[in-house]
């Protein structure tokens, strides 16, 4: 049901808006009660990580303007940089087409990595190959 | 077990390889066998879409260099643009530090949305509300 508000999105004219808690409650969360969100810095554009949103993270996501992710490993919540520093700052939120998936247009303090790389995309597929990008840093900036 | 081959890439220098099969072998699909893909414009570096690929169509990708997907939703392979038009053509796949999640730099034509926008990131939270930042095509390019 709550897919029709997201279909019905979908002809609203730009710069219309919608309540908060109202698209809040029509997000397509899995079956685990999470979302995939995709990091990315706003200026330069790179993309950072991925990782998973509750309702509950996305929440305070909003409210303190810090990335709080749930993490699937600990199954916890993820306050993003709360033990390295490496905080990301929430510049904007979007969600897409169908309710689904969460894009955080973010500033990343450090390292967005737990290799102390900027971004955890440092593995390129190269013919039959796969290749190292960028250099695990050894010290935190 | 796969888990340790990203754990040791972790320390690899820039620029060194490992083979393609072995990675792909260690990817950490979900219990529904799929991870979550992001395709990112490869030069204007837009977000365009986040989509979901079992270890098929990672591979019928990387043959092709058309972007293929599982949709979750017709629970069948998704040609990107079969019908639409709208290719992806795949310039290169990147993969996370823990191997669960893809980075695919592609050069969309024409809309990544079943929308005709652009991208399917299109809505964005501002305050208490959401906005529509892009105009839906009424024809498609």
């Amino acid at each position: 049901m709550s897919e029709k508000l997201f279909k019905h999105l979908e002809m609203e004219a730009v710069g219309n808006a919608v309540s908060l808690p109202e698209v809040l409650s029509a997000i397509q969360f899995g079956r685990d009660g999470l979302v995939p969100a995709v990091a990315q810095q706003h200026d330069s554009r790179e993309v950072l990580m991925l990782a998973w949103m509750d309702r509950q993270s996305i929440s305070e996501t909003l409210e303190t303007g810090r990335v709080c992710y749930w993490s699937r490993s600990r199954q916890a919540y993820w306050r993003k940089g709360e033990t390295s520093g490496n905080i990301q700052r929430l510049v904007e939120m979007r969600i897409d087409c169908d309710g689904d998936a969460l894009l955080l247009r973010v500033d990343q303090h450090g390292s967005a990595c737990h290799t102390e790389r900027r971004s955890c995309f440092y593995l390129s597929v190269q013919g039959d190959e796969v290749k190292i990008l960028t250099q695990a840093a050894t010290s935190s900036s």
